[in-house]
């Protein structure tokens, strides 16, 4: 009998069908990833490649050796404006109406992060310093759009492998910010607080406390964080990296956390990598809104999803996934799996 | 400028990413689809093929000659049990806790609509008359299934091509019966509730409305529907089909009104086929949950969402989607597409 398991948060619904169920191996048919085509590590065409500098817009931060000049090979971690970007940075958020709908300037920004200037490595691949640097990107241009009041929320994702929406394959993450509040975060902040409510408690709290004492979705952990596959995972091999401490915003961190977040992070991503072939998948920051005037509550996460399988007419109609891999499975596999050694 | 626009009924903004904009033909760049691999008449290894019936569960519906034996060829339409279900019809849906986390037994309903014997039609290509058919069908199974209390929401909708998530190419639908609302459901039928209180109409009423007096995203219509591109697309050419008057389900539909959405649903996937080239698409049928015990208000109707582009990581963390495509655009194209003369 398949199962209907509930979402703490957002009270989503997901189908298990436990009947339909694949083992991790069947995840695998369509060939290795990676290894059909080993990547090169430079590529003379790649935009992010050092030496290739000008096919971006101008850096807005870089970590380079203090010699060295902007816009030119020596960087670590490089963010530029993203080339074709979604949102400007330039103009105001002005609303207005048309005939019935609400509109509004396309505010915001869209910047990458560029990894590494290694052009073969995945952040699963690299070494934990590297995605320590990576992390530190990060929290700098989010406190930097933090203090621009057109802006009320703040995205940072990763999209990996073209079938997880990824044009390039020299590894990059992604920063989007834009003048209004997602529906999507508004029920996740709605959920912790009707929860809180309720039980008087963070279901996120909850959920770590319990899920740690379980042992049943853990695929690993550290001091200041534990990474999980949900009770409730929408897709297989889903995992969600969230800190110990209940914080609504990653950049509260400090350096031990930082470097713990980069260090559990490599390891869920290398074990995927390892144990799934290099699968395709979407990482999602979570963070409170931007927002002078109202606190929200929150406790910030990450969360990985893979992208093996295909979100088809019933998902959309009913946002019901059905995830043919149990999280208890899921998580078993990657307990166990290797996590590779970094080939920085 | 990119713009954001406003779903009336779902809140959800979009973000309308001119600059990004792609033309119609951008979309075939991958080649054609229909065009590349002849699709037969009839395959002998497809269940759903006529003489293959053994290889689908029993019948539960067809339309066949009164002279013709139950799962042996003859058939119009068929409706089968989903031989891989994603829930079991069987027993009670019983909810019960695990720890902190809520769960349900997997009770509900999986059936396949198979839309006609001949192997190479899409629903887009056939007479209207086999549509109608088709219609009628789905009408008699949500009748079943409505009546049956332990069933709460039953979708109908349709995956066309693998990267839609179809598996199988012999044209057919599905029906899905959860023992729960899904909360999007519930999205759409509080936004109909608030938009009433607020503006003491419906709001899909007053998009039709509108949209039939702008004439801007109109793509075809006749004397019971209307077929638009919506305001806030999330997609490239996505098309909603609505009906002119108020009603919460499809099932009161009388025959002129079978006979007209049949040929408005023929008509708008006919124009997309064309003049896209047979896209992958998925459409949900949208209508009221089943309820013994409330009334809920709502205009039923049909979303078509050609699968031209891919969510990634940015639409999964906040359910902003990026759409390259201005509705406008899209209908302009549909309109001035022509429709395929049926070759059943």
């Amino acid at each position: 009998m398949p199962e209907l398991r509930k979402d703490l948060v957002t009270r989503e619904w997901v189908i298990l069908a436990k009947e339909r169920a694949k083992r991790p191996c069947d995840f695998l048919a369509k060939g290795p990833r990676s290894q059909a085509q080993p990547v090169p590590e430079q590529d003379p065409k790649c935009p992010f490649c050092p030496g290739n500098e000008a096919l971006t817009p101008p850096e807005i931060l870089a970590y380079r050796p203090d010699h060295s000049l902007p816009n030119a090979p020596g960087w670590q971690v490089r963010v530029v404006s993203n080339k074709f970007a979604a949102l400007d940075h330039r103009g105001e958020p002005t609303r207005s109406e048309v005939g019935i709908y609400d509109v509004m300037e396309g505010v915001g920004a869209h910047e990458v992060v560029i990894e590494s200037p290694e052009h073969h490595l995945s952040l699963g691949q690299m070494e934990s310093s590297q995605v320590e640097k990576v992390i530190r990107a990060y929290m700098e241009r989010y406190d930097a759009l933090r203090k621009d009041p057109r802006l009320r929320y703040i995205l940072i994702f990763q999209n990996h492998g073209e079938v997880a929406g990824s044009s390039l394959t020299h590894s990059h993450s992604q920063i989007v910010a834009t003048p209004v509040i997602p529906q999507k975060v508004w029920a996740k902040i709605k959920g912790v607080e009707q929860y809180r409510e309720y039980r008087e408690k963070c279901p996120y709290c909850d959920i770590l406390e319990y899920e740690l004492a379980a042992r049943e979705r853990t695929i690993c952990e550290n001091d200041s964080f534990a990474a999980y596959a949900p009770y409730a995972s929408r897709s297989p091999f889903e995992a969600r990296i969230i800190p110990r401490s209940h914080q609504p915003c990653f950049i509260t961190m400090g350096p031990k956390e930082v470097r713990e977040f980069a260090e559990i992070l490599r390891e869920v991503l290398g074990r995927l990598y390892v144990s799934l072939q290099d699968p395709p998948y979407n990482f999602t920051l979570l963070n409170i809104p931007c927002s002078p005037n109202r606190v929200y509550d929150f406790h910030w996460h990450l969360e990985i999803t893979p992208r093996l399988t295909t979100p088809a007419g019933f998902e959309m109609g009913t946002s019901i996934y059905i995830n043919v891999t149990p999280p208890e499975d899921a998580a078993r596999y990657l307990r166990e799996a290797s996590c590779p050694s970094p080939s920085g």
